[in-house]
């Protein structure tokens, strides 16, 4: 049996809807069936690096991944490592690893790719929203009317990112936000950004921070994927204890409805180290006794899928105007698969994109 | 020490802010001290049985409850058979005694003090209703909005009362309920009102329910109490199996937040048999992997001490018209406590009230 033969027949016998050197935008195009097969059998790291290699092209990745979920993929080459990283990940002295890894890679490049606010979220689209910059505005917007703003109350953005968030409540909603990073970028450019709006940013891991008197809104977005499921209950704990007794909570999150599953080892090898994709039981057994879900909303799905295609699209459209000594061609392969394989899963409904609103008990 | 300065440290040990016969309408007068003294070493199912029996009398129970709640009595007496009763609550021979012990109570007694629908659930205030019959239609409505209803849609109410929210779907929205009650009453009462009005009501354990097609709706208000914590996959799994692809699933139910407890073992003998308060883990737990969680809110707190206290009016103001040979003496304090508990345990904030609405996975 031929190299072509054998890998057909095991994608067809995953259920995976596609043609090897097939004719549609979606098929995998390989250009070295050896490596191919090789890389086929180290799992998804091996496919994902052979991708950034050149072993294989696609022109729609996200459609490509559309049709590849679901099928049982061998992630097995990654397990041992990816175990040991899950039981590192709640630890304090590797909380800024992914700050370092991810989030420090320049902003440049998220200054391409993301909103005029560089939002680094799922955007909402459900309110009729034509472009990015605006499915943005009405994500934070959502956010905001949900922690029910009064004027000079003081937030606490655990997360902060560049700054879109915290900028947007101080700006429209004349709230004082302090803003929690683990990326020096990026606490940089909001603090830079935002000076004397109402927000300062600080480089510091959140358990560590101690406000002098206690928040009225505590809200995060985008970072409780990097909490590990280990450091679950001493998030909820600590913002239990910095949280004034009226206060509100709100926690943004992708999570994963489906099976308790280990991250893709692909992924945390060249996306986010440190990270995982939350189960809802785990967030449940957490925040009990410390916290009340008041509300609850999955905007995932296509929200999400059309947030990763303007981000994508954005990207290659950047691409020969950034700095390509940094940005070497097998980045763009990488961020490419990225963000076009988390465009098809998010398309295919493998994930959530979770607000849990809470009140403290 | 007499029985009263014993009783009334006891009380204040626990935080309990109330005078033993002392000149607010909250607290509690004792009639017997020694009966007293002896209910109070039962826990609550002696201080409950002392209440019916006449040993202490509270004008305002609501006020007294609130000012107990947290309050940690000790409910020893009961725990051996709550939790014999806890492993038998998810068997299927069990799922009628509760039907038999409450539902079918009577009619009248639910006619008098529910709403003119006969629901017999937590209503809804928020959108400003100034009466216990629009509170209940505005409930009604926002159920109906979530479960997003088309004309001709199929729905099944898993324990559907006397039809009100079958009821209100059908006439309002046009589609065709099947409610499923394992109260004989109900369903007779529920078939007579809305003969003709494409609703249907069936004396079923909803793990027997076949349905010749799936439905497109499934919609289970103030049921899943009575499900049992070693039920609640089959729950899930069942109505997975009944639902169709594009379905969607919305689960109404009491919660509580704060602890995994025991039902209070009074409430259990006298209201409530095979019955809990459901756990937010437990049910995420039972529904991953099956359904996705699309929308959830906590209706609870106001709402529902609101919802109460007209139950306690309305049964207040009909008793003395009621048969009083069926509902004697001690019924009438027994109910009053109940109503009069719960009102002020849920103003307190003890438990919530939530809506679950899931796509299938």
């Amino acid at each position: 049996m031929t190299a072509q033969c054998y890998l057909q027949e095991q994608f067809d016998r995953r259920g995976a809807r596609i043609v090897l050197n097939g004719d549609h935008p979606w098929d995998i195009q390989v250009r070295d069936w050896p490596r191919m097969a090789a890389a086929f059998l180290r799992g998804t790291i091996g496919l994902g690096e052979a991708y950034m290699d050149g072993v294989w092209e696609c022109d729609n990745l996200d459609e490509l991944f559309y049709r590849l979920a679901g099928a049982p993929f061998p992630t097995l080459a990654g397990l041992g490592v990816q175990t040991a990283a899950l039981m590192r990940m709640g630890r304090r002295r590797n909380a800024f690893r992914v700050g370092e890894a991810h989030y420090d890679l320049g902003n440049d490049i998220y200054a391409a790719m993301l909103d005029r606010r560089m939002t680094y979220s799922c955007a909402y689209w459900d309110n009729g929203a034509r472009n990015l910059d605006q499915a943005q505005e009405d994500k934070l917007e959502l956010i905001a009317r949900k922690l029910d703003l009064r004027p000079n109350m003081r937030v606490l953005d655990i997360g902060s990112g560049w700054g879109s968030l915290a900028g947007y409540l101080a700006e429209k909603y004349r709230v004082t936000v302090t803003g929690l990073t683990v990326s020096k970028e990026q606490a940089a450019f909001a603090n830079d950004r935002y000076a004397g709006a109402g927000v300062r940013t600080l480089v510091e891991d959140y358990r560590d921070h101690v406000p002098p008197v206690p928040y009225d809104r505590i809200v995060s977005v985008g970072m409780f994927e990097h909490v590990g499921v280990t450091a679950y209950r001493a998030f909820f704990q600590n913002a239990a204890r910095i949280l004034a007794r009226d206060g509100l909570l709100l926690v943004h999150t992708i999570g994963n409805s489906r099976k308790r599953d280990r991250p893709d080892p692909w992924v945390a090898k060249y996306i986010f180290p440190n990270s995982a994709i939350p189960d809802p039981v785990d967030i449940a057994s957490a925040s009990r006794g410390l916290f009340r879900l008041k509300h609850a909303e999955d905007i995932g799905g296509r929200n999400y899928w059309r947030t990763l295609i303007c981000w994508l699209n954005n990207f290659d459209a950047a691409y020969p105007s950034l700095d390509h000594n940094r940005y070497h061609e097998r980045f763009r392969r990488m961020w490419r698969l990225y963000l076009g394989g988390a465009a098809g899963n998010m398309r295919a409904g493998l994930m959530d994109v979770w607000q849990f609103l809470y009140t403290k008990l």
